[in-house]
């Protein structure tokens, strides 16, 4: 196997990359300049010395705790699970919140094998007793997993005062009715909002 | 900015890789494992000091001459003329061919200012000068450069013994005649083959 092939064969492993886009990639290597290319392996050889987890929410920092953690201008009555690391940034690049987070590590699963022991929650649970939060905002991922584990979360806090809340679902904005899914239609149905008195 | 941005940044200048897809294969190297990203980014940082163009033909190789040039048993009558370096590897890819090739490096393009003289014609006229082929396959892309690169190619040989060809355009396998364009399907209605005697 010449370098070549290897690495086409090391690209297409990545995830979302198949052999003819690693094929491409590799090509590009080879035209691209020296310096670009060694910088970009630079950063992959390093990137998982360089980023861990987050010891107080769990999100990917480079500095512990996290600089959304000790951000003191952000809203720290307010705290959102997610399921994963990257939905902090996927909910940080929306600009649409300004509280604090808590990464779950998962979502329950049983037919994965995956019980609430798996995941955070305990330290999640820690932290709602240490601290006085307003609100809970369980933005887990809109599936049966995420469902259930909202679920599960929202039973254990019901006997406080914390305002308990999950995302919105409903039809992705810019979307086509025709093209959206039967569950996602129904539960915009469902969930629809009125616009006069 | 930090690391986890700018490799995302990195990666997102790649071809055919967006800011979603550069995000995914970034949190996919925070969680792969050390080795696998030092090995790829390893491969990464070495691919240009390896490979490089053969001396004779033009394709990718590891050494000079390639193996495709210095390998006896392929049918040294014939030569296949494609546009860049991956034509090669696609052709060969393919199991459909067993001579030998030559890179132009391009097709001629006034409105890019690649004229032959840009290309590797001239080595191209040396080859077959200095080496007895019976067919030269006019392999360059079905597009309008790729079809005056051949044209002008097939012009300069038109008085010698070689036999001219191009690989034939038609519908595609497997694809389906609804989804074919029209200029696909007036060159395979116009190069239509005969089934009966």
């Amino acid at each position: 196997m010449t370098v070549l092939d290897q690495l086409i064969k090391s690209l297409s492993r990545l995830p979302g990359i198949g052999t003819k886009s690693a094929a491409r990639l590799s090509y590009y290597f080879i035209q691209a300049d020296r310096e670009s290319n060694r910088s970009l392996a630079g950063q992959i050889a390093e990137i998982k010395d360089k980023i861990f987890t987050c010891s107080v929410c769990g999100s990917y920092t480079e500095n512990d705790p996290c600089p959304i953690c000790t951000d003191s201008t952000r809203d720290t009555s307010l705290i959102c699970v997610v399921e994963h690391p990257q939905d902090v940034l996927t909910i940080e690049a929306s600009g649409s919140y300004d509280g604090l987070f808590h990464v779950l590590n998962g979502a329950i699963s049983p037919l994965d094998g995956i019980g609430p022991e798996q995941l955070s929650i305990g330290s999640l649970l820690k932290r709602i007793k240490e601290h006085t939060f307003s609100e809970i905002i369980l933005a887990t991922n809109p599936t049966e997993e995420g469902d259930t584990t909202a679920l599960y979360i929202s039973h254990i806090l019901k006997n406080t005062d914390l305002r308990i809340t999950r995302l919105a679902s409903g039809l992705p904005i810019g979307g086509d009715l025709e093209y959206a899914d039967k569950i996602t239609l129904a539960r915009s149905m469902r969930g629809r909002i009125r616009l006069n008195n």
